[in-house]
């Protein structure tokens, strides 16, 4: 897509100063612009790169004193990080809605329905008794399973799998790769030291404006639903078992693994590679530090913990300081020994 | 699929009390009973739930002592726990045997064979040269290059990716997203510093029931097999590197990785998240406590081992709790050397 | 594919020793060895097995003496394990040019185009505006974006996700489930304490001789690009944030994960399970244990580090040792205590 420098202009509702016929094509960092790029200068510690950049164009605060002549085309705005912000989500949507229709071939079971202008690529596939809402997108080779519901807006990108019976809200982003509603790890030990397959009949429910990382798997419940409340962000390569419930709101990083039947609460914040054992409560607002391994539950709302196992976060802090000394402190221990 | 209570309480060889013609269509705990749920009372501590559930039918035992009154309909037992799990093992089996036949278009390469009873799910690709068993499930978008063999009963879930050469026996599982028969990650370093893959050109031998999870990979060999005994269960997200051996009826958890040349033996358990550097030899009924990084090999069988680097369970436990009070040993050594 | 032991030794420049009709169709280890395979023995350890091993042809140095009977034909050369790699080499390339053209169906977009000697496999997607050199192998379900770009004898293998706009250099083998190009984890936190998801318009670069492992993640960047230099090899499961950057000939051992805006040298070494924080830069030639957690940038090359927080190996091996008997050095100082 081509856009003239005017034509930037007129969406924000900003002045042009240099060439408005001067064509854009892509945006760009201010540090990287190249001929054709729209970029942004915001933070004034980038100034120096609105002398030199290469892009056609750049977006600057109507305050903005020049101190040195620029080649770039100026466009005027009273924030340029909200306008840069403003062009992306326009963009995104030109994107969304530039993709409709149906490429074949894909396969659509019996009694299923999908809504009006939805996306569906080559070789997708969707089982029986599905109901998918309007504007979704289910990119090629995505997976679901029979019994499906998907809220509108939701997409579903390349290769996700989505086992039967999984209810998807609307708005929802389940990136390439992911599995949701894989058999929970359950397995009764048998008296002969082998292991049975419990059967896992359970489900998964993602409410709306869930977002679900690339090559994630989050498992059914053995009976109920494994739940993912409404707003929360799962980063690439999570591990969600069987019956976890996540609150609305929280953020969960990348290689993070919940073991089953753990709550995590509201608005908390999983930094990445954490561990969390199973049948255990997370308070709302909890922070838990990269690589924590959480053992106990955790009561109080706003705590912060990190360790494997996990602690309180400024108390690790110190007594990894002193870690790092042990051999001197030991050393000190010695000789204490030999003086008494 | 419905039932009437009576129908249940026949397969169950237990007594209706209440309304035999009540319709059942799906299973839930006693405590998130719905109409037309059907639950059991197995653990007394739930008996409350009892007398306020919503589910149509509850299987009790037949000696519980009713202490007020009940809506739900009762299916009286011996005993409930091993009744609701027959119900749940016949309903898979009722579920799995109504998926059989062919969705097209899936793809089929030449001297390739399977068995009768089997389900191929549109967009499944079986290369040249493959025996399938009878009774198999391949889904929608599980792929098996060439050469490979399925013995009869196993499942292979939605985009699950079989590399040729792979051996796989009866009655596993292997779920979405699994990649079995990736390269190892061999690179021999140059004379400049840069890297030369080694081909590699060994194979994967799953052999019976044994299960895999979501996304798990397994490594091929670079000669010979990368191996996975009998009755082992491998979660979600697993890695298992090139020429790795596992031995029986052991259960990984998920995100654990194991690295190439490894043998783990039978009966183990390693929990989440844990890594075993190559080369080395796990004992029989090793447990390994959830992120331990392994080192070294375990000699003895049914060791417990627990940490990064892991050690002894136990002398880890008593090791973190002095960790976690670092900060006041150091101050005591500081005053101790201060009076010396 | 089926060999006389004299073509072997003809390909290798060698000599027969024992029968030349005799047919190889595998290669195994010596320890290994079954009729019909082919062998070579390097390492002088191995000797005893040339002496029982069931192979029915082994390659050796011509500067070997025999110290007993042998079954085996041999095959004698100069250096058995150039020349066994050199077989290994042909064996590859072999299997390689035998997979050529199209399977049916599969998807190509407008304006996309694609050189000789290439290989389609059924179910693959290629979107509009794609360049796809020669020689490429693109395996059934691999999915590329609109706007792709693939270098010459790149293999892409099943199921790989290839988003828009990734651009691939050649020779690269993106292995089974690989995700490449996913969005970033970026959300903006609102008043309300909800999460708006930032667009991420940037793309993934891979350069030559780039080889990523079986479902590993790469995201896109927020901007401009994330970027992989040439003949940096990456393994399974491994999770690349936005805008990362890693130089050329570095190796990532599977499943440690890179936070976003991260740069890392070339020739570094990151083994398995490795976390390291955003927005830090690591020197050329740094070492990384496994399981660390970089939380700091590394400035000097050829650094060696270990440890979550990571820190001087030897000096973290040190603390190790201590840590491993802090219950007998808080005894030792509780005693000294006592007596002061």
């Amino acid at each position: 897509m081509e856009f003239t420098v005017q034509q930037i202009a007129d969406l924000l509702q900003g002045q042009v100063q240099g060439d408005g016929n001067a064509k854009v094509n892509t945006l760009a960092k201010i540090e990287e612009g190249t001929p054709g790029a729209l970029s942004f200068l915001s933070n004034t510690k980038y100034e120096p790169y609105l002398y030199t950049t290469g892009a056609t164009a750049v977006i600057v605060a109507k305050s903005l004193e020049l101190k040195q002549p620029v080649s770039a085309n100026l466009i005027l705005v009273e924030d340029p990080y909200s306008s840069f912000s403003t062009l992306l989500e326009v963009y995104q949507q030109a994107v969304a809605a530039s993709r409709q229709g149906v490429e074949e071939p894909c396969f659509m079971g019996e009694n299923s329905t999908i809504g009006e202008r939805h996306y569906r690529g080559a070789f997708s596939y969707i089982g029986k008794n599905c109901k998918i809402g309007s504007g979704v997108h289910i990119y090629p080779h995505a997976y679901l399973g029979d019994n499906v519901t998907v809220g509108d807006n939701t997409i579903i990108y390349a290769g996700a799998k989505i086992y039967s019976d999984t209810k998807i809200g609307h708005s929802c982003t389940i990136h390439a790769g992911a599995v949701i509603g894989s058999d929970g790890f359950g397995f009764a030990p048998q008296k002969d030291g082998s292991y049975k397959a419990i059967p896992q009949i359970g489900n998964v429910i993602l409410e709306d404006h869930v977002s679900i990382g690339a090559n994630a798997t989050i498992d059914c419940a053995t009976m109920g639903s494994t739940i993912i409340h409404s707003g929360t962000k799962i980063d690439n390569l999570v591990q969600i078992a069987h019956n976890v419930e996540i609150g609305s709101h929280t953020v969960v990083a990348a290689q993070t693994g919940i073991s089953g039947s753990t709550k995590i609460g509201n608005y908390c914040t999983l930094a990445g590679q954490v561990g969390v054992v199973g049948h255990i409560s997370i308070a709302d607002k909890t922070i838990i530090g990269a690589q924590s391994g959480v053992s106990k539950s955790v009561k109080e709302s706003g705590t912060i913990i990190q360790g494997s196992p996990a602690f309180d976060y400024k108390q690790n802090l110190r007594c990894m300081t002193v870690f790092r000394k042990l051999p001197e402190l030991q050393k000190q221990v010695e000789e204490l020994r030999e003086k008494n």
